[in-house]
Order: structure tokens, then C-alpha cells, then sequence
């Protein structure tokens, strides 16, 4: 990897200028007028940070722990589909540099790596993968997927839930999205569940969730899937108070206030706007995570003072994975790492208990 | 019809490329400096949608009733005037494509086809008319079209209250708008009352309006015209709680909330922003409508969840007629219906009785 | 004249191309950066109407009375210096216009022509001229000017209140402004008084202002300038509750509220914004007008809905003037009267008793 | 100099075409994406200035008092480093224009002339310095320059306590800054602190800070601080109420509510925006300054009516400074007199006194 990227916009422009047109769309998309996508990553900016003065930061430390896990810093690689699209070296390089960075990936369902090719890097490098999940509609293949994914080493499962149908992302339904010749998702055993086949009009993952995935789960389900797996379970999606509430109720081990990054519902509202009502309904039964237009290390440090225990960084990472694969997501959490250690410098915190809800609201 | 548009500002786009520019313009223009026009539009965006999940939206019913009529999808054709102009299969065209839809048709008393007419296709298609009425200075003229309405088959009268004259489009002024050779409103008998002559000066329409329009129309001739209809009525025009109280209490069958579509009094708010208020001043005592800048189905859910039975929807089935005629109208009920049913699965609604005000109000 | 112009903003771009450049900018410019300025006719826009439906208002009816005196609407000439800058027939032209328009003509102490003549011109269209006053450091020649006003026929006199010194507009700085060759501020009798001489650097007003004018007035000047006239007195330039109270409790007959048009004290509120607080603290004891920004009629109804008498009206004159002089003021004039009779009928008010105070907060 | 610079803008666009433009852009820039940057800039226009007519505003005076010290005008000119960079005449013109002008010069730590030479030029036109610290992590080095700088004869040093690391300027890392040949820091002594080297990348101010400067400050240190020098301390860059009551529990004499010209904590809040809530909290017992995107005369206005004694200024000087050295520091100064003169007069205030909080919290 060769760039001077000071930052994740500049790295964002400069993977798109890389990527193939379909593959940056799909990757940089929202749904519909995209006004999500946008608000999340605006809303950000306007939540002021009052740092404080005259704080001994000489001895500083972003590390924490996720569902008791130590990472080094709060912020964990979010899960995406598909990363053979943007770099060769796929899943693997993405969690070997999770690995090297001291935090956790959270590796998509819809993975071109096998979970246990990835889980496997990732053991030889000391990390820690998570697995998200989508439910299909035949219970018995999802039932395999999580059970592999347990096999294979996976700490936690992160269960999406705002997906019943795929949002509208209008750039992928022009582009008729599906995934190039060669690529596969490899997580799923039954025929027809790992391809994406070119469709006929519209958006191939749109039709492949549509077809397969399962519209009625509900948080009866939730019951269901603690029943089959050890494994602790992240609900992932949630962007209402009572919701998040329901979660801890049904024995989540931990929320992940998203909405999908703008690529779902329209018009939901951006996530580090509704995540201090979704961390005081909560009141610590579980553990808080964001997602959604983190591009600063102050964004990690208001989502803290907001509730999250961790971001969740997804773009980012991709942008990274295209401009240098493994390397580049390494470049990538490099900086959000620099940038977090900068913040908590300039905020007086020596470490994440330091930064409390009056850095935001004073 | 030809066209790959996704949505209604693609087919807003295409439209303005295919019309005559004086029939765009009296399609999409607003009064003076279009302040409310453009707050329609935008006000709708500017409200979140505070989606639900893990509820089981696999059977998905976006059906309701209005005014006791089933309709499939809580949205029906708003009354527009001159249907002709943007396609030759004028209001017939927009009835059969209404009801191939399931939903109502609200004929314009300024329609270039007779009521009868109308009525007759959409019976021929199992659909529903409800007539859209201006009051005249001429009391017994207004009568006769309430009487040829009532005998079509029309099932609902639309009283138009906000037009005691008409607002001032200035694009309309400046083409000095007329309606083309050969068409003219069709539903009214006397002379003159069809003709939309061409003006030495400004607009023909507003010339029509301050000839023969009553401006003296006040809340007791609601009680005159329901004396002389069976028909309910509904009063249309509507942005103040007061008045929608009085609308209920004079025996209004329902209210719409509307602006005129910004095309009246400039810089009233948008329709979206008074809805709740007029809601709870009805408080169930009557049906509550709402048109003005609807363009994506989350936007039926914030109209819905803030009060309304359902929404009206004008310039994009005018859209969708400049591009097809029915086969035009269709295609845009068809996004609507698609949307509304993609949006309701997001926000966790199976049905329309889902939708409640705490998914816009957290 | 000769302009197709529908509004005030065309009207101003035509007067732009029109007038010399250093005559535009003279009228056009606000103090500093214009904040103010710009502020004054956003701010009515952000004021939405709330319209009244199913009001009689077949008989509309705009007249009203200011300082008991009969107005055919609730608009008046703002006082405006040097008004042959914009057209030959100078002020004079401008009074026939607000005669024939049956409004009130306030005539800039700094008028090309004298008050005399003026007045004269009005009397013989059955026009009322109110006369503007600057009190001078020479209250000699002050009260010389305000015998001739008084002697001349003036009906008020305006009292600035607002300039003890000249707000610094950039565009006169650098275009040097002094008046052009031949004209002359006709109203002041000590030699030196009526001229505005090419300064070696800046604006030739604000020399002007800056030698001649008196920053000591204050509040106990109101009582020696009624004791030196039977005239009422108003106090323009207020945009503070308690100076209001204040103009009140020291006999003003009336308080505009103003900030000069946004070229005195920049980042002043815009004038909207501050009257509904202005006429609730007055509460009656006298009159209360405003001006700043309004360049429709729907901004008359807000002004008069938050407490205004009748409004000024300023730079859409001069437009007119620059475009046809007396008859571009008619024109002005016809297009506010217009606008004003359509904003009532769109309101439902059939005359101004009717502009309460809900149409602008429900 | 050569300028017909209306104003402070101007200056800007003018030095920066003026200047290197690695020198413009480290005098200019701020923080990652410059948002606190833009925000200190931008809040002042949003405070509205409500001011008082008919008060007797004939003889004005801007005069007032910080730390005892008689200035001209509330007004002192801010600690900015390395003014060689923008002229010749370096800090001894900055010093000998602010004597002239009748405020007080803080002196950066890091200029480019010696503190003795600056403040001999200042004694010798009676002007006053002040003596901007940073605490070094050798603290005998620090004692050295606080030695250094009284003996000079400062008569107050300003504590600045935002900077336990540098915020990142990326325009400075791109232009990988460090001082032009044959300009060094002239206030440290030992070897290596005067230098800023060129980096082998990033910033070289960024190095030099996180090799030399101590992240460990903490409040004791003022106690520390206060023990070695008979100076009054200001502390510099406080944005929080608890920190600047804590600044006045441990001594300070002064507070400056800083982010640093938006270039360490980006996000930080606009100054203008917290400094009632600071003021308000110390209630009287230091004095308030406030220094980021002070612009304007009414600017000064703002702050004084929110609770400050005194503004600082600092990149308009350099503006200054490149146009002009002395003699363009002067013309600054000098348009910052007159529009604090102007505003005083069209707000009603002839005094600092009169500056209250009502002119911007009606």
C-alpha cells in the first residue's frame, strides 16, 4: 500500500477512484435518497466536545473490554459483506489486521472466506472474531451456519435484525449488483445460499435476501437462537429505547445501535443521535455499541460519553482494504488509533473511564 | 410506457424533459416564491422514522379503509386539474390506472373528461371516484354538477375550501397559461364554465377563479351542500386545528390537510408540520387526509403515524401520466405500493394499524 | 414604465442593470457584511401563515387608519434619501404615487427636493406626507427644518433614532459616495447643510453624519422636540421592548420598529423577529409600524399579525422609482396592494381586525 | 504598506496571497477537519446585537482595564507564534504597534524574537507584555524562560493549558512545517528548543511539542507555577465552567476561554458559545478574556456583553503582519478601534459599563 492519506475522506476518495464502479457503490450506498447515510456521518460533527484542562494525560489508554474481552482500543471492524471485492487477500487480511491492532472483527455471514479459513488467521495472530448473522427462512441452515461459526472459534454472535427485506440502495439496482465471476459467499452449505447470481433487473442481494432470508423473525426467535449456541448474542440494529430494552430482556449480551449505515430504512434517524436514549433505557444490563458514520477519533469519544462501551468502523475499513488489503486496514485503524490517543489527549482522559457524559453534554 | 426511473424525482426529471413547459410548469409550479411548494417536499425528510424490529413482518397488509371504502394501500390519486395535458388518455387513463391500484380516484371538477364518463371506466374496473368540487357564484350551476357527480356513480364529494381565489403562480403568469386547443373542463354545463380562455394578461385559471369561484363561501354552506347530496363530504384545504374542529363539528365526513400544494397562500407551513395538531384536535370525530410533497413510502408512514387515514398524491401520478398515461399512473401507484410495503417491513408493521405515533415521536 | 416584472425581486434586478452602480449600491448595501441585511428578508419567509378556510371574504377591505389618519392599506412610503438619484421626477414623483395609492408618504429629511414642494405636490392629489427628521448638533437648524415641515403641511414628524453615527457600508467606502452632480439635500437651509461633497476617502454620507449630525440625543430630546412642535411624533429605529416602553412613556405617538434597513448596527435582528416583543411591551399606548425585508404581501399580514399598525416600505420603491419614477412607484405600490387583498382572501380575513395574532403562532 | 483593506476579510485574502503558502496555512489552519475552526468564525453572526437608541453616545470611550493594566480598548492582541514568518520586523513590530495602539502584546513563547528585545521595544513606546508559557517536561527549562520573561519585565504570563499534545493541522503535515531557514524559537536556552527541525514527515511543530512539551499538567502545577514567579497567571484555553472555576480556586488571575484558534480539540465548541456559562460560573472572581473568530467590532460587543473584559486577537495581526509588519498590525488595530467605537455608539454605550448582558439576551 502507497498513500499519503491523512485521513478517511481522503482514503475514501481515493478508493473510489481504485474500485470498480459497482463494487465502490456497493460498498459507499445508502437506501433510497440516501438521507441516512448522510445524517450519519453530519450528525457527528454538530455534538460538541468540552474537553477538559490541566488533566494528567501523560500516561494514556484507549483499551477496554467488549462483552469482557480486552481490546486496545473501543472501536471493533464492523461486519461487511463481501471483502474479496475490494482486495484479494479477503476476510483473512481484514482479520489478520484487526488481530495486529488488539481488537476484535466481527466477521459478516456473508463472508467470500470461509469462517474457519478467517477464524483460523485470525488464532495465529492472537485475535478475536466475532459472526454476524442473518436467519434464513430454512431454520436448519441457519442452525449449521451458527453452528460452524461456533466450531470454528467465533467468541460471539452479532444477530442482525433490521433486515426482513433489504433496504432499496438505488445505485445497486441500477448497477444490477452481484458479485463478480469468481466470488462467493462461503459461509452457507446449502446450494444456492453462497451465490449471488446476476439478476435479471434489480439488485441480486436484494433478491437473494428476499428469497432466502427470513421476514418474521421476531424476539421469540432470540430465545431460539440462545437455545442452539454458547455463544453470547449481540442484537444488532436496534434504534429505539423500548427495543434496546426488549433485548436485554431476551438476555442479549450487548446492542449495537445501527441502522445498517443509512443502507435500510430511509430517514432513520442517525445513530449517535438516539444512542444516549438507548444506553439509559439499557442502564448497563448490556453492553452498548454504535455504528454509523465513525470517521474521527472524537467520533469514538462521544459515542463513550454518549454510552457505547465500542464503535463499530465499517467503511472505513473497506476504503482501507482497497487501497492495500490487509495493510491498508492496518493504515486504517492506525489512524483511527492515533486519533482516539489524540482526542483523549485534548479531552483530559488517561483512559475510556474518563470520558463521561458531560464531555458532550455540559 | 419506456422508462428504468426508480423514483419520482427520476420521473419528475423525465416529465419535465417531455411536457410542453407551460403544462410542466402549471403541473409543478407554486404560488409567488414557491416557499411552501419546496417546504412540502422537504419537511418530510426532515422527520425521522424510528423503526422497529425483530416483529414479524412476514405477512404484510398495507390495506385500510376510508370513508368505509377498502382501499389496498393507504394512499389515493389526489384531484388534479387537466389531465389531458399531460397524456391523451386524460382522466380515464388515471381512473382505470386508480383502480387496477385498489385505491380511490378524486376526479378534479376541472377535468378534461365528463364525470360520467370517468365513473363508468373505473366501474368497468371495479374502482371508486369521489369528486373534487369548487363552489360557484353561481349556486345552481354548482348544483348541477353536484347532482351529475352524485348520478356518475361518485361516492364522496372533495369540498376545496383554500381557493377563494387562486393563488398567484408567477410561472403560470408569465406563459399566460391557458388549456390548449381542443380541451376544456368537461364537467360543467353552462357557458363559459368549460372554457379556460386565453388571457390578454396573466392566468387564464386565475382569471376563471375570480370570475365565477364564490368567494363568499363560508362554514354554513357546508350545511347548504350537504342538503343537497347524499354524498359524504370532505373538506379539503384545511391547516389549522380550529378549523378542522369546526370542519367535524358542521358534519364533515373528513378533513384533508393540504396547502394546495403550495399553489395557494405562499409560505404556509407544510402540510406534514400541522398534521399532528389537526389530528388531535378531530380526535377521531372525522377522517383525516393529508397531501402535499409525498414522494417516498416512508413518507406515508410519517402521515399515517402522526394522524391520517391515508395520503393524497397529485404531481406524480402527473408524472407518471406525461411519461404513459394509465400504464404511467400504474407504474408510479406500483413505487408507492412497493415502498410503503418495504417501509412498513423496516419499521416493524405488519399492518397499517402498526403504524403509531411513537415511530415518529420516540 | 415599461416592465412585464411580477414581483420585487425582478423589479430590484431590473433597477441593478438600470441605475449607475454606485446609485444601486448606495440604496442596495447594508452595513459591514450585510448580516443584517440579508437577516431582514429571510426572516419573513421563516414565518409561516397559518390561513383561516370557509371565511366570507368576498368583501375584502385593507384600509386602515395610522395616527388616526385613513390609509387604503397597511403599507407606507419609508423615508429614503435622495430619491432623484433613482429618477428625475424625484421625491415629488414618489409622493403622487403614494397619493394616488391613498397611503402615507414619509419624506426623508434628505430629500433632492424640498419639503415644500413635495407637500404641495401631495396636497393636490389628496396625499398625507409624514416627514423624517435628523436632529443636527445645530438644534437651530434642526428646528428651522422642523418649522418648514410643519409650516409646509407635514401631517407626523419620524424621528431617527438609530444613526449617531453612520453604519459603515463598505460599497459607499469604496465607491466614495457623495451625491451627483446638480443634486442637493434640498431641506436644510445653513450653507454646507444640503451638500454631500466628494470625500477624500470613504462615504460622503457618513462625513456627513458624522459632522453635522448630534450623537448626544437622548431620551429627554423627545420632550424638547414636541415642545417645538404640534406634530405627532414617532420614534423609528427601536428594536428593544424597553425603548419602546420608553418612546411610549415619552409621548412618542407612534415607534417604528427598524434597523435602519440593516445599514446601521450590523448583526441587529432581523426586524420581524423582534415586534411581536416590541408591540406586547408598548401594549396599546401607541402606534407600532415596522420595515426591513418586506417584499410581499404575505409579510404585511405577519407585521400586522405580530402587532404592527402598517409597515414601511423602502427599497421596492426605489426600484420602482429607477424604473419609471412616479409610475414605477404605482406600479410598486399596485403589486404590494395586490399581493396584500390575495394574502387577506387566502387567510380568510376580510379586513385587517382580522390579522390576529394566531395566523402566525397556532 | 500599501492596502485599501476594508476589513479583516480582506486582509485575509490579501495575506494569503501575500505569504508563503506554507506559512498561510500554518497561521490559518486548524484542527482535522476545521469545524471548530469554521464554528468560531461563524457563531459570532448568529448572536444578534439588540441595541439602545436615544442614549447620549457623544463622548465614547473603549477604554478599560485587564489586570489592572489600563488599555485602550478591550482588545489585546493574542499570543500567535513565529511573527518572522509574516515579516521582517517580527515580533518588535507586533509589540511596538500594540504599544501604540495602547494594549497589551502576549508574547508567544514561541517567537522568533527574544522576550527582552520585544519587551525593550515595547517599554520604549510604553507599551505592556504579557508572556505566553508552555510548560516544558524539563522544568528547569521552564523556570529559565519564566525567569527569562520576568526579568524582561512581562508583566503576567498566560498558562496555555489546551495543548498536552498538538492538535493535527493536516495542512501542516502535508506541508511537513518547520520554521524557515534562519528563524528559530528565541526564548528557550537549551539546545534543541529553539529549533524545529524538518521533519522526516508530518508537522515539525507537532514533534517538537511531543518530544519537549509535558502532557502531565495538571491543576497542582499551578500551584507550582505561582511558587516561581511574582507574575499574575492567566490560564489559557479553558471551555469548560468546572475548569474555569477550578482555574479560580487554584489562583489564576485570569481565564481565556480558548480552543486554541480551532487547532487542537476539533469539534470543541465555538468560543463565543461557552463563555456566559464560564463567566457565569467564576462569577467575578478572575477575569474573563476570550479570544477565536473575533472579526468584527461588534464581535468585541458580544463578548464583552457575555462576560468577557477583554477579546483577544490573533490571526488578524498576522494578516496585519504580512501586509505591513508594524505598520500593518497598526491598520488592524486601528479598524478594530473604529468598528468597537461604531458599535458602542449604535448600541447605545458610551463606556465599557454599558455593555451589558441584555444587548444580546433580550
Amino acid at each position: 500500500m502507497d498513500t499519503d492519506a491523512l485521513n478517511v475522506s481522503e482514503l475514501e476518495a481515493l478508493a473510489r477512484a481504485k474500485l470498480p464502479a459497482a463494487a465502490f457503490d456497493y460498498y459507499a450506498s445508502g437506501a433510497h435518497d440516501e438521507v441516512t447515510l448522510r445524517a450519519n456521518v453530519e450528525a457527528w460533527a454538530k455534538i460538541a466536545l468540552h474537553g477538559r484542562v490541566l488533566v494528567d494525560v501523560s500516561a494514556r489508554d484507549a483499551a477496554t473490554t467488549v462483552l469482557g474481552q480486552r481490546v486496545s482500543m473501543p472501536l471493533l471492524v464492523a461486519p461487511t459483506a463481501f471483502h474479496k471485492m475490494a482486495h484479494a487477500d479477503g476476510e483473512i487480511g481484514t482479520a489478520r489486521a484487526a488481530a495486529a491492532a488488539g481488537t476484535v472483527m466481527i466477521l459478516s455471514c456473508l463472508s467470500n472466506t470461509a469462517v474457519e479459513e478467517v477464524v483460523a488467521a485470525s488464532d495465529a495472530a492472537n485475535g478475536t472474531v466475532w459472526f454476524q448473522l442473518y436467519v434464513y427462512k430454512d431454520r436448519k441452515a441457519t442452525e449449521a451456519v451458527v453452528a460452524r461459526a461456533e466450531a470454528a472459534g467465533c467468541k460471539a454472535l452479532v444477530l442482525t435484525v433490521d433486515a426482513p427485506l433489504l433496504g432499496t440502495r438505488e445505485r445497486d439496482v441500477r448497477n444490477r449488483f452481484c458479485l463478480p465471476e469468481g466470488l462467493a459467499a462461503k459461509n452457507m452449505v446449502p446450494a444456492g445460499y453462497g451465490d449471488l447470481r446476476q439478476p435479471s433487473a434489480g439488485s441480486g442481494l436484494a433478491a437473494y435476501v428476499a428469497e432466502l432470508l427470513d421476514p418474521s423473525l421476531s424476539w421469540k426467535d432470540l430465545a431460539w437462537l440462545r437455545s442452539i449456541t454458547r455463544l453470547p448474542v449481540l442484537v444488532k440494529g436496534v434504534m429505539r429505547a423500548d427495543d434496546a430494552r426488549r433485548a436485554a430482556d431476551h438476555g442479549a449480551s450487548g446492542v449495537v445501535v445501527s441502522n445498517h449505515g443509512g443502507r435500510q430504512l430511509d430517514t432513520s434517524p442517525a445513530t449517535i443521535d438516539v444512542l444516549a436514549r438507548v444506553a439509559d433505557a439499557v442502564d448497563g444490563r448490556c453492553e452498548i455499541f454504535v455504528d454509523g458514520g465513525v470517521r474521527r477519533g472524537t467520533d469514538v469519544l462521544k459515542a463513550l460519553a454518549l454510552g457505547a462501551r465500542a464503535v463499530l468502523v465499517g467503511r472505513p475499513v473497506l476504503w482501507g482494504r482497497a487501497l492495500g488489503g490487509q495493510r491498508g486496514v492496518e493504515h486504517v485503524l492506525g489512524l483511527f488509533r492515533k486519533e482516539i490517543d489524540l482526542a483523549m489527549a485534548l479531552s483530559g482522559c488517561a483512559g475510556v473511564a474518563d470520558v463521561t457524559r458531560d464531555l458532550v453534554v455540559p
